[in-house]
Parts: structure tokens; sequence; C-alpha cells
């Protein structure tokens, strides 16, 4: 347990989440290691270096216009020497329709290179049903 | 980087994919901490503690009865003090009809305890389509 390692790892979520809500793009990248493997929730197997990724979220960024729900619920942070590993539920969706909001899962691992947490990897997800193949967005925690 | 550690939680996913293959449900669970804090690919937005998941692991393996298909593909492991790190994509499917096998991803976090390294955290997941909000299974790495 290293608890100043778990309040770093928290206020660098704080920060981030509020980077995608605006949009920000630099900042979003920034916590980025250069060798990041990501699998987001859409598209493609896997993301791999930085420049992939980024791309990916200058796609999805162009994709939704509106101001935005990015809230995180039920975060857990475990750290322990240069590395960290944190998880939570986060609601995403369209702020002006808020019946459109639902559950995403992300899973994401940092390492501590010359005093800096960065991310090394990013999973993000919705369980899909088993009968209809189909993501499910309503399911609550 | 502490590849004494890093080896332990490779053998450590060798034998727990030789356990998913031979559907040993006490070894597949035997990794798992109390409170592990699983996101799983079917069904639900995620299973708190060892035994919730293991009943998801029992459904899961009354689902699927014939000869499986379950391998690990670019596996990367960190690790540091008592917590690790592992992602890779995994090949599943039934062995009797390899057309219908396809790559997920996993997460998998590790914490050491008393000398033993035991599962925290698992996501497994496989990324949808925007338009069909279908998951894709015909992705290959």
């Amino acid at each position: 347990m290293n608890s100043a390692a778990e309040q770093e790892i928290r206020q660098l979520i704080d920060r981030w989440i509020q980077a995608v809500r605006e949009r920000d793009l630099p900042a979003i990248v920034a916590v980025y290691a250069d060798d990041i493997v990501a699998f987001d929730a859409i598209q493609a197997l896997q993301f791999k270096g930085k420049a992939d990724y980024k791309a990916h979220w200058e796609m999805c960024m162009g994709m939704c216009s509106g101001p935005m729900v990015f809230e995180v619920a039920q975060l857990t942070v475990h750290a322990s020497g240069d590395l960290a590993l944190a998880h939570w539920l986060n609601r995403c969706g369209p702020a002006d329709d808020e019946s459109q909001c639902g559950f995403m899962r992300a899973s994401v691992g940092y390492r501590r290179t010359g005093g800096q947490w960065q991310v090394i990897h990013e999973h993000w997800s919705a369980p899909f049903d088993m009968q209809t193949q189909k993501a499910l967005f309503d399911l609550k925690p």
C-alpha cells in the first residue's frame, strides 16, 4: 500500500477526466507513454503506441459534438513501487439527453518514470449480451 | 522492472490458461483474491468478490461443453513492488470449428500478499461496432 502514490493517481485521473470533458486532446494524450497499448471499447482489437491511440481519440472526438457526461464511479486505485492500477465505472453520454447515458468499464495501468506517472495501458469496454451479441449500455451498477 | 516477479506472473498465467482449458473451476478461482472486482465480457457491468465471480464462471462453463481453444497472444507483463499488470489478446472458441474462434482482450491486475500473487482485478472484452453495436469477433491482431 502506498497512499501517496494512490493520491497522485487519483489526482491524475481527476485532471484527465476534465480534459476529456473539455475535448482537450493534447491534455488527454499528455499522460500516455509512447509505448501505450490500448484496448478501446470500439472498432479495433488494440491501438499500439501514443500516435496510433491519439489518432483514434481524434476520430472519437469528431463523432461527439455536444456537451458530454463523463463521470467516474466506484474508483479503486492500487499502487506499489513504480506501478499503479486503477479501475472504475464510467458514465458516458450526451449531456442534453441523459436517457442515452450508460456505464462503461475502465481499467488503467500506470508506470512511474523519472518521478512522473504515465499511462502504459488502457482498457475500455461495455459488456455484451450473449443472445443478441449487442453491447449493453442500460446496466446500472 | 522486476524480472523475477514478471517470470512468476507469466508462470501463473500459463497454469491458469491450462486450468480454463481443462474447465478446472477450483484451479481457475484459486488465484482470485477474496475482494476481486471483475469486468467480464458478457452479461453484467461487474462481479464483486470471489464467490460472485466463481458463480459466473460456473455459468460460463455450463454454456461451453466441447473442447475449447483458449490461447494467449502478445502477452505483456509489468511488475513493481507487490503489484503486477498483465494484458494480452486471447483467442477463444470451439476446437472443433476454428472458423468460430475469435480474439478477446484481457487485462489482469495482481497483488502479492504473504509472498503469494493473487488476481485483484480482471477485465475481459470484445470491442463493438459503432453502427451495429454488435461485438466484433472477426478482428485479427
